[in-house]
């Protein structure tokens, strides 16, 4: 893993790339909800509930994995970290216990309006001098805000990552021999 | 590769999920476009031409080459296949033969147009009958139609991937210990 790290070090223009901002997350962050609109809604249910297998999530259910984030994890565990009193340990984030009842349009105007707050707070709680305060993750023990927000954009992408594998997946025996090409099918 | 699809197999619900429809395929190559331009219009020049390494696309050339395909691969791959006269063997296709200079306006209006045409191609050129009509591949050899349709979809798909984890890897040594969680970062 450390090799293939400074390999990647290696070939990019410079450490600014690399660098956490507040802003430039934001620019991700907000998009999330409105990419989920546009390649989710009027989507016919056979691709809106494919699942890769039976304990994957489906589309469907990585919307209301993302709305149970909202609610429980990134604000919550960030006011954890910004607080000067109170226990710095967080409490376990439980990633399948959103609703499953819910359509998908209530579930994404449900995201949507969690996401838009969470942003708010952000913007307007946190600055750089931060960045360096800690919490306890239950596993990993003690974590950085700088990691923990890192991770809120890109915990985001891998779940749009996700939700492309499994629309992917429907086709996987179906383009035959071209599935050498298609990193998607592979990982 | 064999067992890992038989246990996929396995899993899923009925055989009907896993067959290529035109219609359905076109919910997805029509939502590209559009998810294109939500995830990426206004975003950052740092997040826009950020690369996992030096000769990966960034997510301005996956646009770049995403038109190229509408325009030398799909439909004229398509065509010939249709077609019963000429060769069959498909010209080789050049992927990094895009224009580099456009901006991601421009690109995302040609692609837009592009894929719009393309789709009404197929919808008043193709019928299930033809699915298996065939080509042949530079290195495949002989292919189908329908292997061909449903790989313009996972195509998209796995691009729009692409792009997912070239953003998140801006954030891969940021995120810390969480990296062990984000299989975008891991594939």
């Amino acid at each position: 893993m450390k090799t293939l790290f400074t390999e990647y070090i290696y070939h990019i223009s410079g450490v600014k790339n690399l660098v956490y901002s507040i802003q430039e997350a934001i620019e991700i962050l907000s998009r999330t909800p409105r990419v989920l609109r546009v390649l989710l809604t009027g989507l016919d249910p056979i691709w809106l509930n494919f699942r890769k297998q039976d304990q994957a999530f489906s589309p469907l259910d990585v919307v209301g994995h993302l709305i149970l984030g909202e609610k429980t994890d990134w604000i919550p565990r960030m006011k954890i970290m910004l607080s000067s009193e109170g226990s710095k340990e967080f409490p376990p984030f439980d990633r399948v216990g959103f609703d499953k009842s819910l359509s998908l349009d209530v579930n994404l105007k449900l995201f949507e309006d969690l996401r838009r707050e969470n942003i708010d707070i952000l913007r307007t709680m946190v600055t750089e001098t931060d960045f360096q305060r800690t919490g306890i993750h239950p596993e990993f023990g003690e974590v950085t805000l700088e990691q923990h927000l890192a991770t809120w954009v890109v915990h985001d992408l891998t779940h749009l990552f996700q939700i492309n594998q499994t629309l992917a997946y429907r086709y996987k025996e179906t383009v035959g021999p071209w599935i050498d090409y298609l990193k998607i099918l592979q990982v």
